[in-house]
């Protein structure tokens, strides 16, 4: 039984951290932060909490020494204090976007300047189907974009085989957008859209060129759902074949508990498609290849709150920790929903 | 042709009425008003309008002279400054909730004390299909709320078979509430919502019982829909039969442009469904009865934003100036939508 | 470690059946019956099971012998072939409502005459709020309908205070309505709707006038979600104030797992609410109260597919085998969803 | 004043045509077919037209002489019955797939074989901002796909500074998939999807080359909403900026009534969106640049039923008749909606 605190527990991936690690049988929760509501109920804006917890939010500075300590929002506009917190956690999850990108200068191209240069590079990425060996013994992990670890996981076995840029269109519910209220979110305004917020040049192509090597061209766009990700992954290759690149993510995933093949000739779920993976900590991958013309659609599909966010951190604690890497992640998600 | 001018062009009502008024060909839109976005153009929050005007929003101070002036929302904390815009209008529209009830104890009850108590009474109904003669030669309106007019276009016709108390549950679309961003709004938690947001005694149970004479007790829920309102209705009779019903919803509405009787016996819109009212200022008005129990079921449906407020107004606008009645209000819904 | 059989495992409350079942530590799926879908894989329609199954569907006649058999649609179209497919379970459920109801007359009101009317009466009500102790023996359980248990939920506590005839408006997902294609449940129709489809006298006032031996009239009305259900009850009382009802919420769920009592005065959540439930198997039950008056309103929530069939089913089970009740029913429910 | 019929009358673009053509100043409809609803009144299954129509549906071979027919649906499968009914119009619009190409092989290739190949090529392509003048004269006018429309219209300013293949990423509500009932429509199965129907080679590409004349690889995904088109086409420039594009766009449509450009730096719907075009024969385009790449996005958005479709339609032929093209599209679209 390890201790984790929560640093910034009332936003939404705050939420599912809580949820997940309440949930655990090998964690006790004992610090969930919030200035802004320090002394209120963790259930209060959390209601499918109700029952499971009688925890109340902190304030930051109250933050105990711990086994592990998550941070669900950026640090950068108070280094010193972010050092201290991070101080008091033997092990440090890092859910922003802090420290993703290990080049300084790309990261000031999408961030802007990054106040303590020096971390970049320091963390290892919370993405266990690659980094699973060097996540046993982090200290500091840094769990990638939700878009990104679709793309990363979608593109990961071909991209030997990719030929040029890839162009990537992923699609996110209002839930990526966070808890705080904005116009922008309002239901009437977010309800029914389909939203291109960056037609060019996401921020998380600078993650998924960094974890795959590959030159990446990202838009995104904003869809009517509260939870889930999805991307498509245009590419060329200079030679494809449906059984080659089946292959090729058979061997990759095969072992894999939380990524799944989907890429079947009929039904209405023959491709990755979230709606299925609400709550869930799968990652969904599947691809369409034109042996013809050479193009390549890879596709990936998550719950962007769990395995695109709190369900990604807590597989890496539970690979961190030595316990079985389903531990506490054994929703398997609904349907319908 | 007149001129108009909108007090409170910025919310999803002064959206409404600048659509509906844009496109009236007896009617000049001079102003619409925004203390927050003065200078602005109007189809910048009202994206639809694109192309239909080029018009900007100006103070409230600068409203000119109108043939009519339209008010969107509530003037009780400014009485001065709400009398004096008025005053630049011949005829004047409130479709806040100011002028809704006649009774200064009633309205204390559900809104709080009333600065100006006198103006209680003042104003004619804008509901056409209760008070069209008066509204002939009215300078002051004041036009019902949304599902107080869905649910007294339902009762009306059977109100006088109508013993003991009547009990409406209403369900309500978000944009009911405004296009201010608050966290109840966000879509993340607005989203599939079932929200019982008024259990007992919703404040518009006072207009319904003003308007019908019925005791009134009121339920309402916010559905996860943008637009639309249902109501429904229980009430018992003393004496009942289907027969009787349709005759009298039939009769009280025969000659009305903008309410549809609709009662069938199959079909998956055989009772009103705001989902084919949206943009349309049909109010659709149902029935079921059941003559061993005595029991009634009264529905109501309409577009919150039109029916249930702007179109109302227009309709009320027409009927004033001598026009036909459904100018500007042609537009008959989408089905599918 | 117990053998189960499901007859019906194609739909959706077959589905639901299998997630809990599958993830059930204490039981083995050892069949999932689907005449159409015989030799098919039963991740094929529920694609959610991926990776958690490689079960196929047989025919219903290839049923083995179980320690328990669940029954998901009504048999009485073929009583000799129901009869002989119970006969191969230790402990039958039945999750159709051939058996909901205990009186002949009251049942052919409803569902027209029953083919095998000596079976009414027979079974154990599998609600076990209310029938904990003759589950724990009961080898025949019939598992109420989805707003039938909300209801009964809601109003057991106070049933004992009530004035007169409830009045029932029950909102139900379209999941509830199973998932055989039909022009009334195509997206295009059902999305967004509010449909009155049974205006008046509902089935379930059946069930629940005789579980809580209230006069009841319900209405339902189908909402724009997948899952869920919500009824709100109305009811009057002799003599009402919050610190009773309060109490009698109390003092009957202390100690219930899967009844929480939400009746609080701010938060998007104060009220019962299904889109937290998603999955889950709780039911929130919560109320309003006006002392004055002497109104009530009453509501409860759940989801249809979980606490209002499968979730209710296992829960039976759990009891009835002498298991912790909470197994294979833990997960929490999420939020945002 | 003209006569038009409609074959195909029942289905949602036959919906959309009557919508259109019986609010209409200058047509009358003098009938619409459905073979299975022969009898039935058309408001029947088109709600929204209850109190506009008391027109029932008859049967194909009873269409009479008019001065214009509709087709909804495709002719291939019996053509003598489709040029019988042809010949009873003056002007025949095909609204299905069966004309849009020129090309036999191409056709087979995407549709099969076409039984009566000396008909392709010998329709004017219903788009007036493409062929407005040939369609002054055209007797035989092929409507084309939505999301070819709405491609088409983005790209075709820009398409002499492409360099190398575009790449469309088509997304669609359900109203495309029709009004027949399958297992794939369902609500529960199509609610919250985001479901790639096609990965690769999408049919509407040969359309969308045709027109252009660029090498286009298409990729379609079906989301929630019951009406709306939005496409994302990406190509590549050997040189751009932002002010040659945009003068391009304003130059091709600065004089059409249905094509806005949207591209504004800031705002919610600064980029085409399909939720305020709902009702409205608007087709929004809009781009983003990148210099730097030589990288562009062209988004086009419209109601895929209205200038997808049955508006496209009409406005052609306001066109052929020499009558205002705006002449019965005069509705803006909602918003919020």
């Amino acid at each position: 039984m390890i201790s984790v605190g929560i640093v910034g527990g009332a936003g939404y991936i705050g939420g599912e951290l809580l949820r997940l690690l309440l949930g655990h049988p090998e964690v006790r929760v004992v610090a969930a932060t919030s200035t802004r509501l320090a002394g209120r109920r963790v259930d209060g804006g959390h209601p499918n909490l109700r029952g499971r917890t009688d925890l109340s939010y902190s304030r930051p500075d109250q933050l105990p020494e711990c086994d592990a300590v998550f941070f669900t929002s950026s640090g950068l506009e108070d280094p010193a204090l972010r050092a201290d917190l991070a101080g008091r956690g033997k092990v440090v999850f890092d859910l922003s976007s802090d420290l993703r990108l290990g080049d300084p200068q790309l990261f000031r191209r999408h961030y802007g300047a990054h106040p303590t240069p020096e971390l970049l590079g320091t963390a290892v990425t919370g993405l266990p189907e690659l980094y699973r060996d060097r996540l046993r013994t982090a200290d500091l992990i840094s769990v990638p974009g939700c878009m990104a670890t679709a793309a990363i996981l979608a593109l990961r076995p071909v991209a030997d085989l990719i030929d040029g840029v890839v162009t990537v269109d992923g699609r996110v519910g209002s839930s990526g957008s966070g808890a705080s209220a904005g116009e922008m979110n309002l239901h009437a305004e977010r309800s029914g859209v389909l939203r291109v917020f960056a037609p060019l040049n996401h921020r998380h192509q600078a993650e998924i060129s960094q974890a795959t090597g590959l030159a990446v061209r990202m838009t995104a766009t904003g869809v009517d759902a509260v939870r889930g990700v999805q991307v498509l992954c245009r590419a060329d290759a200079r030679q494809v074949d449906e059984a080659t690149i089946r292959a090729a993510y058979r061997r990759h995933y095969a072992d894999e508990p939380f990524v799944r093949v989907v890429a079947q000739k009929r039904g209405n779920y023959r491709l990755p498609e979230p709606k299925i993976l609400l709550g869930s900590n799968h990652c969904d991958v599947g691809f369409a290849v034109d042996p013809d013309s050479g193009q390549m659609l890879l596709i990936g599909a998550l719950d962007n709150l769990v395995k695109g966010g709190a369900g990604n951190a807590v597989q890496s604690l539970n690979i961190r920790m030595g316990w079985d890497e389903r531990t506490g992640l054994e929703f398997t998600g609904l349907h319908p929903a």
